[in-house]
């Protein structure tokens, strides 16, 4: 495990300078990827140009899974895997200049050894590694009490949820305590992890969307699941998913 | 006006004391007030009391309006009036413990002459005063963009508007750019003030909650009205309302 410790210390450093990257980036153009609320900008790509370069230039034999260059017909080698969602949240990057994050994590032999959520207008780093528990700038996170979901409040991407999986919806409005939304997983899935949330659920996310909650769950004894109750690996691909407490699980998804 | 800057000095002096406040008052219960999800802690009395003692130890011949202690029953005299939230977002507080917010509204001979809405956990204070704009940490906002309904994130409350006004929920997901939820009407109308969201629906506030939009849409070319078009007043009581751009405002309600 001491490789992992050089290896978090080395991506500590590097993404504490990423308000510097994001500065240094001129947004000349807002494409629409996939559809028209899907937003990609010079931002999203030089970040993880840049991310990738400082990850392969220290581990030139490890693979790297980026977003804004994702292959969805490849199966990535999960031996050291690098898995980076350079800006969570891009549409309130453009909308807000606020509420983004950038996921960095670490897999090794298809195991989550290390990840990270840093909000970058905050300076807030959330951080995990694998038999060590998650942390917040540092401080390590208290034991996540086990809320039912009366006592939750549950964030989710209203839009998607309320169009394409609207009974679903209809009980997290009802039966939780609040429905919140912030619009990021990355954000939201911290969230859960610091007992703000009692979960968080995704319609449709890619693999750096889910990155952290491999590591989140098992050291936090979350459930993290697709809502049809499977388990997911880091290549699955887009899917839905959730990341909760148990009881939160129990209510929502498996009964 | 100069006694108006001579006001704002004082608040100003005031409210960035509310973190010491709370840290000194014990959380021992935590009450419903008309139904489950409403919540009130010592928090909210005890902050209100502070800021009560505070304003009426300088001006005794005010009028205070705060939400703790608020009858529905009176006609307050808007002479000289003040009006308090101590914490907005009260669930927020107690489920997370962030995400809450001290408002202050001041009114002399009914008009707004000045407004607070203090973010306790980020130090982050909105600040508005008659005829000089609106301000962040001192900072003033620039003038706000007449963004369209689809270049528009709206903020409102899950919950309330899926249930009873289904319509314009349905109307708000598919139309604007996204739905967003804080769950409070000081942090979401301060994100409507600085750019970041293009309206805030709150289906039913108290005057506390709505205290500082009169002036956020006289100094910002804001729509600040209710659900049904009309006007309101600080003596208006609980009551649905709009916080947007002239745009949204057109292609949300008024057509």
């Amino acid at each position: 495990m001491e490789h992992i410790r050089g290896y978090d210390k080395y991506i500590q450093e590097i993404i504490r300078t990423i308000p510097d990257v994001i500065r240094g980036i001129e947004i000349v153009d807002i494409e629409q990827k996939s559809g028209e609320r899907d937003l990609v900008t010079e931002v999203d790509k030089g970040v993880e140009e840049f991310l990738r370069k400082k990850i392969l230039d220290e581990f030139p034999d490890h693979e790297v899974m980026g977003e804004e260059t994702y292959d969805t017909s490849l199966e990535y080698n999960t031996k050291n895997l690098w898995v980076i969602d350079p800006i969570d949240g891009t549409a309130n990057f453009v909308k807000q200049r606020n509420d983004f994050c950038t996921i960095v994590s670490y897999f090794e032999d298809g195991e989550p050894m290390l990840t990270y959520i840093y909000e970058v207008t905050k300076d807030d780093l959330y951080h995990g590694m694998s038999g060590e528990g998650v942390y917040l700038n540092g401080e390590k996170l208290p034991k996540i009490e086990n809320k039912s979901l009366f006592e939750s409040m549950i964030g989710t991407d209203i839009r998607r949820m309320y169009l394409h999986m609207s009974e679903l919806f209809k009980k997290i409005v009802n039966e939780s305590f609040a429905t919140r939304s912030v619009g990021t997983s990355g954000l939201e899935g911290s969230r859960v992890v610091s007992g703000r949330l009692g979960g968080y659920i995704n319609y449709y996310g890619g693999p750096w969307d889910y990155s952290p909650f491999f590591l989140f769950a098992k050291e936090m004894g979350l459930v993290f699941k697709t809502l049809e109750g499977k388990d997911l690996e880091i290549n699955s691909g887009y899917s839905n998913f959730i990341l909760c407490t148990e009881k939160v699980y129990e209510e929502l998804i498996s009964n």
